[in-house]
């Protein structure tokens, strides 16, 4: 049985366009001479949908779509994931399309309800597994959860019979160390049926999301033969081979995908791609970001520039008397080095008037962090008066660490569309930078730009360090507060030292507001601040409080 | 059976807080000499708590509060509601305390997860009813959503026996209309059982969500024969009695509580409430908001000051050239009549040197949009530089008709804390201003206010209806697609006109990022723009695109 796994970009909501894409992909399975073709979950309208789901009109047009796509495609047995609506309810389903219709469908039983997975919100759970018979081996369709509890799997699938391949459509999305997981899933469930494994997954960005790919084939004895590119599209093919001693042995069409050099390389690759589909996706052509000669906004524009092309990036940088001569330099100077377009605007000929206008209310001064933010803030309104005026999406660079304590201004330099780098830990923007000089092979990010202490230069002589602990050590309480939701004792059970552990943690609970009027960004670790990080805003829970 | 039903504002994470206010409670019951009080669902630590449930020192934080409780109130039988946890994962529960410690728990069985509801992401359903025999009478316990789906429940509590009464205790949020389907559940409710109901729940404002209380008893016969206070506290008790004809009477103790006058009224008490609650709850003491002259920050000052007293409030007019004499002279008016802090700040020497900087790059120019919206990025600027000086909440003043088609300046009049009439249509708000007037019985909002054309003054002579419809057309579109997910077909159907129905439709779904973007306000109707409604940014979904 020769299967290909169309691993394609789907659009949210752009059904027509889905079609059009899987269209190219079976014309280019049935030139192979392919048995089975499978695209991702919820392929025709993409993933996630969320409350689009709750318009009936919608539902409507996915099984339209779906319809109207299997009558393209009559020649080969087809896989896809659409959103199923029936009398009973609606469901996260896989069609089986043969012979220019919807043969069969195979129900999501497991839907994942934790985390960023919202599906009971949306879908009933199916409860009967399906077996196809292709080329003569016997397929159990899954889709994507539905293999992630391997006992509930064995039960699932006892009166099955003997199965040569379990195929499944997914769209899991990315975090670090997600691939490990996932192929040790792949693994386990070879192994526990003796069979092939088919592992479709969607790639691309969705708001938060990215999507990575990494479509792969496992044998039944485990082992992983071939994997589809990375944050990109790709179409694997390979046959399927039942063999006499019982086994299923899987043979690679094409040769290996590179895969990404490092974890480093993996997040930079995330970010490259959600930055690009954000953007795209969104229908702008152009972006736009503030270049303080800082290391965020340095990591930021390379990104940017590698995602949309050099000359679809503008740079702007805004000096204030508080700026060193440095900074100012270095902003152009990875303007010039990145090649993007750049404008200098000083801001001392507004901060002026504004103090003026503000001085006219008794008790507003220029000595405290109200008139610091008020630099910040005429920052974020030059940007999104240049972003209405020109059409360019404003990129805000606000790192996790920064983003988690509130060390930010809000309507400041959180104003913008969207937030690249917003789920990666300060620490981590330094090895971007150092990975992304690297690959360049020159410092593309000026080397002072990462030696330099960092700073705000929001008032003189200014630096993070005046009212943040070091990043390794605040990056070391983020990961155990936020990302595992470890107590205070917890964490000073673990070595952390208890006065800057409580410190951390007031500043991450009284700040959930401002994470909240910021744009949302790119999900590089397994909990960021988005949809799998859901805090109420009004908040009294403490851990210092007196329980009495 | 005497039976106490504390209705009490609990705040999200204060469990010493919300333990000290049912102890004042069980003080008040004891000299009642009742044999049984009860409290709102999650009581001990406020609803929803969201992800807070994902600490596990949260959980145990819970428990301890609970044991402490009851340890403190060992001489009567209370039923209150907890976040319960236990190896096998953690349950939404009401535990019965008597004799100084928990004796019992149930837990709840029906888990909504739709709409504001995400209860499958943090609770493992109950499966066994729980009934209590109190002062000689058999009573079930029900959680919140257990009672609504009667057919369920006739079949969970079958083999229970007779019942006199079925306790509920709820944390259920208010929109319009709420209350005559909860009293329609429980009217069925006692019915199908021929048994009293006792229904107590929480009140109060969590984020966008408002509790309005109203705890309830009915008779056999379904009949409310007591209701507690709309959005405040009150601890209402009543004695059930089994009669011999087998019905179950009610006998109040209290004369009736005042209810308010109309379902205008009771919008205007929903956001009363939840401005009062959003501001204290998260530490502040007193708000700042713009006043335009317009109606929305005419009305929304109104309710500001009705919740958090006049001296707690302050104005900013920020005039333009754009501005009308009248208008400027109504805001002034306006905050007389309200006695408000009052302050005017023009922006005209700061929009000039703005204009000037922004000149710098080439395309900028004071025609279009970019300029308009400066104006407004500038009073926002404004706000929150006051905001950060003097520790005020900033309220915006957006009504639901124009945060739906985006009728906003993103990081202008958007800018700020909380958005009191973010949920309430144009026309609605007309009728709050009218309705402010007639309670105070003076125009407390000047009458030009409301009769003149609405305008965001941002260029000359500019009228809301140069851009968007007649409000009364525009809201009945907005309730069809927003509250009621319409499509396009079925709201022409309805003989509204194709070409705005369309323009409507594509402007609501092009700014999504905006409101994702915007403050949390208050939600009066059934699907407000926040957890009820989750669309992606990224969303090529679109009505008069080609399917083919």
């Amino acid at each position: 049985m020769r299967v290909a796994l169309g691993q394609f970009n789907a659009v949210v909501g752009d059904m027509a366009g889905n079609a059009r894409k899987m269209r190219e992909i079976y014309a280019r399975a049935v030139r192979a001479d392919v048995d089975l073709l499978a695209f991702p979950e919820l392929a025709v309208c993409g993933y996630p949908p969320e409350d689009l789901l709750h318009k009936r009109h919608f539902l409507t047009d996915c099984s339209l779509t779906l319809e109207k796509f299997a009558a393209d495609c009559p020649d080969k047995t087809i896989v896809v994931g659409f959103a199923e609506s029936d009398r009973g309810g609606n469901y996260n389903s896989a069609a089986v399309l043969q012979g220019a219709r919807v043969s069969r469908t195979y129900r999501k039983a497991l839907l994942p309800n934790y985390g960023v997975f919202d599906e009971q919100r949306y879908f009933r759970p199916g409860a009967d597994p399906l077996v196809l018979e292709v080329g003569g081996l016997k397929v159990a369709v899954t889709i994507c959860f539905d293999i992630w509890d391997i006992e509930w799997l064995g039960n699932f699938l006892k009166d099955a019979g003997r199965i040569q391949m379990i195929l499944n459509i997914s769209a899991s999305p990315f975090h670090t160390g997600k691939l490990t997981r996932r192929e040790d899933t792949i693994n386990k469930c070879a192994k526990q049926f003796g069979c092939a494994v088919a592992y479709c997954n969607l790639v691309g960005g969705q708001d938060e999301l990215i999507f990575d790919g990494r479509s792969m084939f496992a044998d039944s004895t485990g082992s992983i033969v071939a994997k589809a590119k990375a944050f990109d599209e790709d179409l694997i093919i390979a046959d399927v081979v039942g063999a006499d001693d019982d086994t299923v042995q899987v043979k690679p069409h094409q040769p290996a995908a590179v895969q990404p050099a490092s974890l480093l390389d993996e997040i930079y690759q995330a970010l490259v791609l959600g930055t690009r589909d954000y953007t795209h996706k969104n229908g702008f052509r152009k972006v736009l970001l503030g270049l303080s000669g800082g290391i965020d906004s340095a990591v930021t524009a390379a990104i940017a520039a590698e995602a949309l092309g050099a000359e679809n990036v503008v740079g702007v940088t805004m000096p204030s008397k508080f700026n060193s001569p440095e900074t100012i330099s270095d902003a152009e100077k990875l303007a010039e080095n990145l090649d993007i377009e750049f404008h200098t605007i000083p801001i001392a000929p507004v901060l002026g008037p504004f103090h003026e206008a503000l001085q006219t209310v008794e008790g507003w001064n220029s000595d405290g962090l109200a008139f610091e933010n008020l630099q910040a803030r005429i920052r974020g309104c030059i940007l999104m008066s240049l972003s209405n005026q020109f059409g360019t999406l404003v990129l805000t660079t606000g790192n996790k660490s920064e983003t988690a304590v509130g060390y930010t201004t809000l309507y400041g330099d959180t104003a913008g569309g969207f937030a690249v780098i917003k789920d990666v830990p300060k620490t981590a923007v330094y090895a971007l930078a150092e990975h992304i000089n690297k690959m360049a092979g020159r410092p593309v990010i000026p080397v002072d730009v990462i030696t330099r202490p960092p700073s705000a230069e929001l008032r003189p002589d200014q630096k993070d360090s005046d009212s943040l602990p070091d990043y390794d050590l605040l990056d070391r309480i983020l990961k155990g507060y936020v990302e595992e939701d470890k107590s205070v004792a917890q964490l000073t059970g673990q070595g952390l030292p208890k006065d800057v552990v409580d410190k951390v943690v007031r500043m991450v609970d009284r700040n959930e507001y401002k994470r909240r009027l910021s744009p949302p960004g790119i999900r590089i670790t397994p909990k960021a601040f988005g949809k799998d990080r859901r805090l109420p805003i009004t908040n009294q829970y403490s851990h210092s409080k007196d329980l009495a």
